[in-house]
């Protein structure tokens, strides 16, 4: 592909609205009042109706995206209820297009018709949205828009229909199709590395030096960009290349002691563990970018690295605690006879001291109660990651997401994350899925349509209650 | 801007749809008959319904396009009247969920009927064009599969439907928030600028050594391009600087006898004449794309170069011959008495004559019958310019493009461009259209909203007819 | 490798010395009077000491460049002499060195007084040399100089030792260590392509089209480039993809039926055939770069294409015309006995003829005293080519070239080029010289040390005598 | 100018000789026996004697630095023991080649003498070396290797010669008219700004976030690079934009309290002070790259910040205490009676406290001692400042350099770095160089010439011995 070098990429003037040299914000107070949103609402009035031509519109766009920005957070919260308000679509001329529908008489009468009824259904407020996001960094700036409109989404069904039409044009516009896969390297510039040890959510970048180890020998990082935000990037994954499946956590984030060996052990490697995925934007919720990610980077690996056979995660369980004090705490019931009786301690004791793990601070991993329970923690973990909602969703929120790309719940892990971070998202407890190209969509459509999740075999026992067997626990 | 050189550009495997290494086409008959259709129908299904996950559909749709690649131009039309008919929205559902709109007690209820009422406005097709769309070079693919739509797109109204839907994702794709603003020149790769040759639509590059000249001295070519399709440019327009605004074609695209003067002119020059726009994709109909190129021209050219002052066009009158053609065949009346009177040659002599010309062959700039009729066809030639329709649209095609960009009609030229094309096109003379910054919008607004045409006062002038004056021509 | 992108490359304000915002010439007379070349003398004395520091030296330099520029030829050529006269070495001081050395009683001092005596046999122009090949542009503007030394370096030993001391600057800087090996492609910048259009020596490229031909499938081309000078070739070689190697020309340089065949038949290639060869700038004459340019794309093609077993020359044979007159002018020898018996025609008119052949214009290929002579100049050719001089160097300078590179004679080929510049470079007829690894050193060796010219045994029989039988030339 | 983005950088096969798919290292012990001497000889032989054509011989080139390598620090130093003794200059050759410059009678045959002469003085490893530095990554492995040779080369008069040669190699190579300036940023690969980390050898980056705080506002970072070594910059200089001249350290490497501020502050700096400079390779010692630095970062900064107006450096006096010492060592004076008198403490008290002073660890800034013998310590600062010796160079090193670039000393700061890097470097106090454009020719030349020193007014009278006055130290 050519790399226009020749090509003088010039000022885009036309789309400069920030900044030395832009427009002035309109004079309103940061609060926005009633009586000054008013002065927007005829700029907004005016760009909505394409006023002066699209350069034009565009250009008022700008002025109302500064102005936005002068605003205090109550002030931003109004300009939302008023935008949602006054610039929705109109319940008359809606109604007036549905007749117009049930009375057309051919087929070309009622297209026709149907084409003004889509006109009128939308929001007339989406015409704004879309210029500024046509705007030069139009993108950041409407996700972070988006992100302070989140929380108040849910105050009327106003303000949830603009939630949803900016959802709808960032979807549009962060299509995969725009988007490009880069690899992450210490070679990338500093002013970007940065921002992944802000955007880390799983797994916190300690250090620079921490950050050059997640992206040296042995490790890789992927992200998406959008060519109209260059500099940011919107997901990315980070990922292990180990011998065999990784079931604990620590030996990923560690220290290698010895770089040589580093670089030894990725030529020998077969397994590519994906050990962190963090979105960056709250502004895009809702939005895929992950499922694509994973794949394209697996597809990736896979070519470059033609001895890679498994793909696989490793995977916090953040709804395991949860779940375990909500069953506790509705029958009680979180042992089975047969385990509290194979756990010998007679009755009540064992099931409030597990009531207490379940709920209290970490352990350290030699604490004994620990080893007694494990394999009824195992038990319960397996019992968790397999069950499904009233939806047919996994209870898990982490495990929907895998079971939806079409992954497979592969090994439950003891004590693989055994560090506060790790209590709190499963008690130390950590899963692998594996991604396996050949039954990825097989797995994909069962789960969607009938709920059904994928899991080994070995999974599938963990989670079948033990039978008696002379006060042991037995496991086939 | 950073220019992530240390970010590695993965390749794009999840994408890759064509060629070596990508999925086989659905064997189909080319032709594309009944049966056949059936297999094509059930991956269409299959994709609009997601099956196997967004990546599975992703790589189904590249499937269904090396399919149609694979078609005749007869299959291709048989795949869009299936595609249509097959693939839209059922009226059904539709009926229903007006129903609900019509039968919502609360706004709430409202709100959420419309938006059920939306998506099943929506054709089905659509999730199959937008993955289409979304596939690496899915852009060029769609364009060219709408150029090829585009004969047809009247058939039906289903036919009218999916162009629409069409344009419509190619207008969100294409929407100039994503485009760059390139300047070409010289050092522009030949593989790239060989595409200029190709479209150039406006005057003929002649050879290599006439793009040279285009792009050299005293000139200026800029492009749009988007980042989807890096290669090829999407609309772009040629520059000429100059002192005054250029009258005549001639001296703009002549080779200059001397590059030093031609750097020296370029100093000197107070005026850009935009005096070439070519649109490059057929399949992009309908996607405005000119309005920006020219006004972000006219910001970088002022930013660039401040004694520039006067921006404008040399433009053809492409409808002014058919229009002069049905004005005679109409009433004969090209000629007012005065007119009649003052060319002296007594009665059906001179219309005759002028009939000839306007319908006939390309004449020599020396003709005498030229000269005598000068006036009368520059008061024609304004009349034209000035004339609205019944929609209030200028009849000139492309006066009516500058006029919505709020530019006015500043000159009309006699003999501009003498050649064949430019007889053709009107029968030698040209137009100056001014974007003048500060009229601009007031231009578009006026337009617009009251089919009120900004032109220079002697442009008015111009346009009226004659008074009689002791048998000759008097204007004032 | 990074490619700084992030970098920021400044202007580079020191070094600008040409154009606006640079300083102005020493105001002197074009045609560099006597008394002019003071004001100049005084400047490069200046400059040779060093005054005012290292920066100010070499802004000094650029005033005397733009100066040296400002010239008429003949004030370049006073430049040159009066530079090789004033601004040379010291025999005083060298003498005085000499018996510094001789006088010397250790081997520390006489090391010291070596270094003493290097530095006073180094010419003090030397320093205003680096200094102006180390400004902006400084190698374009050494090389432009030397080039117009040359024709005038025989004119005295001072002349003559400037420009070797210009070479030895040029070989430093030009070292091979330095250049960067480039594919050219279609999507080379249009500004450089030009420049192998006004570069390219052997076969005049006829058009764009003709280009775009050589740098397509079954095409190579490649070149040496210079940091210093990024936009300009400094040597470059044309490779044709074939099957088995080509012996003759037009098929290379014709347009392909069909560029689906092209593709295919390069896939299916074994040979790269090395057609032309062209050094782009003659102010580096002496300064070896086509050695090192024929094995690094040997080396590349190897690499990227596996099939490729052969890789050879079709190369001219310059000298061999003159070679034939000289030796028909000397003792009218060219046909042996046996050759002249065998021709039948008896006496004086066969070798009339064939003086006349290789004298006069070029003959169409069909012309039959050419199929006559045939066997002739096959054999005359061969012996041509396996000729050493006294100095033991091939009498052909493109032998002389390929067998110091270690390629050998493979095949003389019959009328391959039978257009009238293939008539003048060797009366239609071209050599394959051959380039095998593994014995290219060996060649080297045998053909520097020895004068034993490596050659195909078909070739050595080529060169045989024929022996007469029964009025037949008959070859083994 | 061209970013050659449509050439295709190839591989350059021909000069890869490390790492995978190059050549073994010629099996010799690391520590270099004499008897394996022999084997690395023979290739040096070949090497020198261009064997097999320059191609091989660079091959060659290659082996012998893999096998360099490969040696133990001691058997490096035989290798360079060896390589002097026995691939130095004949000295009978060179005998030879006097006595032919001597006997020659002619200016031609005395020309061509000496250039045999000069052939014969230049010693046969240049050739080796040369071939070295033409390898791919050849200029850092022969910084390497001479920064190994540094610690030895005073060793014996043949060592002496092979460093000369090889800070000759290197001087040609990176000559400034190679090097671009790049100004470095935060958005510079991390792998390239961790080198100024390590590279730092003034005042110590402590940390990611010191580093970023000095490419930040009011702040910029230059580094000279050559393009066969992108990735490693070789000297570097670290700029602070002030208002005023900066006379003391802390404010320049502080935390700013506020970044709006520091962009702010930057729009009102007036001054530019050069506050750090490393080199980056000892192996480049003796290279002159820091003059070219700076004055190249003075233009860039004037053109870009026309409200530039004051350059200058806040630099450490690293002699100072040495002198100090030396000096009261010599003959206990360092206070004139006048000032003894003046410090009322009666005679050796405080002659005695100033010498521990001098020689002791640092005292804090607010040690009372400090505050009594300031008058003092300045006078002597710019004394030693102003102080040459026998060769007419400042005793101070640092001076020695800014002098030569033509700076004049412009302040004497108290405390102006009181941490124990400071008080090392010149018991806290720092001085100015200041670099006025209009004068630095000038004091250049006399400070070459004459070695007089260019200072302010200022510190001319700060050095006068002061004069008594009741007691009390007087100053006018």
């Amino acid at each position: 592909m050519i790399l226009h070098a020749g090509l003088h990429r010039v000022l885009r003037g036309v789309r400069r609205w920030r900044g030395e040299g832009a427009g002035q914000p309109i004079p309103v107070d940061p609060e926005l009042p009633a009586s000054d949103w008013r002065h927007l609402a005829t700029e907004i009035e005016a760009t909505v109706e394409n006023k002066g031509g699209p350069v034009a519109a565009r250009r008022r766009a700008g002025k109302i995206g500064v102005t936005y920005e002068s605003l205090t957070p109550g002030g931003r919260l109004r300009f939302f209820q008023k935008l949602a308000e006054d610039f929705g679509h109109e319940d008359q001329q809606v109604n007036r297009a549905m007749d117009a529908v049930f009375a057309a008489s051919t087929r070309e009468a009622r297209r026709s018709a149907e084409d003004e009824l889509r006109r009128r259904l939308r929001a007339r407020r989406e015409v704004l949205l879309r210029r500024l996001a046509g705007l030069d960094d139009g993108l950041p700036f409407l996700i972070g828009m988006r992100s302070e409109l989140l929380p108040h989404r849910r105050r009327s069904p106003e303000l949830t229909a603009l939630d949803g039409e900016m959802r709808q044009i960032l979807e549009e516009w962060f299509d995969v199709g725009f988007l490009n896969l880069e690899r992450l390297t210490w070679d990338t510039p500093a002013s970007f590395l940065e921002k992944l040890i802000e955007y880390e959510a799983v797994h916190a970048i300690e250090s620079w030096d921490d950050l050059k180890r997640r992206l040296g020998p042995g490790r890789r990082c992927y992200a998406f960009l959008h060519p109209g935000m260059p500099d940011d990037p919107l997901i990315f994954v980070e990922v292990a290349l180990t011998k065999d499946i990784a079931r604990s956590l620590e030996p990923l984030l560690a220290a290698p002691t010895d770089p040589d060996h580093a670089a030894h052990a990725e030529r020998d490697s077969d397994t590519a563990i994906f050990y962190s995925i963090s979105n960056c934007h709250d502004g895009l919720a809702g939005v895929s970018l992950g499922d694509f990610l994973i794949k394209s980077v697996v597809e990736e690996l896979a070519a470059e690295m033609p001895g890679l056979k498994t793909f696989a995660t490793l995977s916090p369980m953040p709804g395991f605690r949860s779940w375990l004090v909500a069953r506790a705490d509705g029958d009680g019931a979180l042992l089975t006879p047969e385990e509290t009786a194979a756990l010998g301690d007679g009755g009540a004791g064992i099931a409030e001291e597990l009531d207490g793990l379940i709920a209290g601070p970490p352990r350290p991993p030699d604490d004994p109660l620990l080893s007694r329970v494990e394999p009824v923690l195992l038990r319960l973990a397996a019992t968790y990651l397999l069950e499904t909602g009233p939806s047919g969703r996994a209870v898990d929120p982490v495990a929907h997401f895998h079971l939806t790309n079409g992954a497979r719940v592969e090994y439950v892990n003891w004590m693989a994350n055994p560090s506060p971070v790790g209590w709190d998202r499963g008690l130390g407890l950590m899963v692998n899925y594996r991604y396996d190209l050949r039954t990825i969509e097989t797995n994909h459509d069962r789960y969607i349509s009938d709920g059904r999740i994928a899991a080994a075999d070995a999974v599938r026992k963990l989670a079948e209650p033990p039978k008696a067997d002379g006060g042991r626990i037995r496991r086939s």
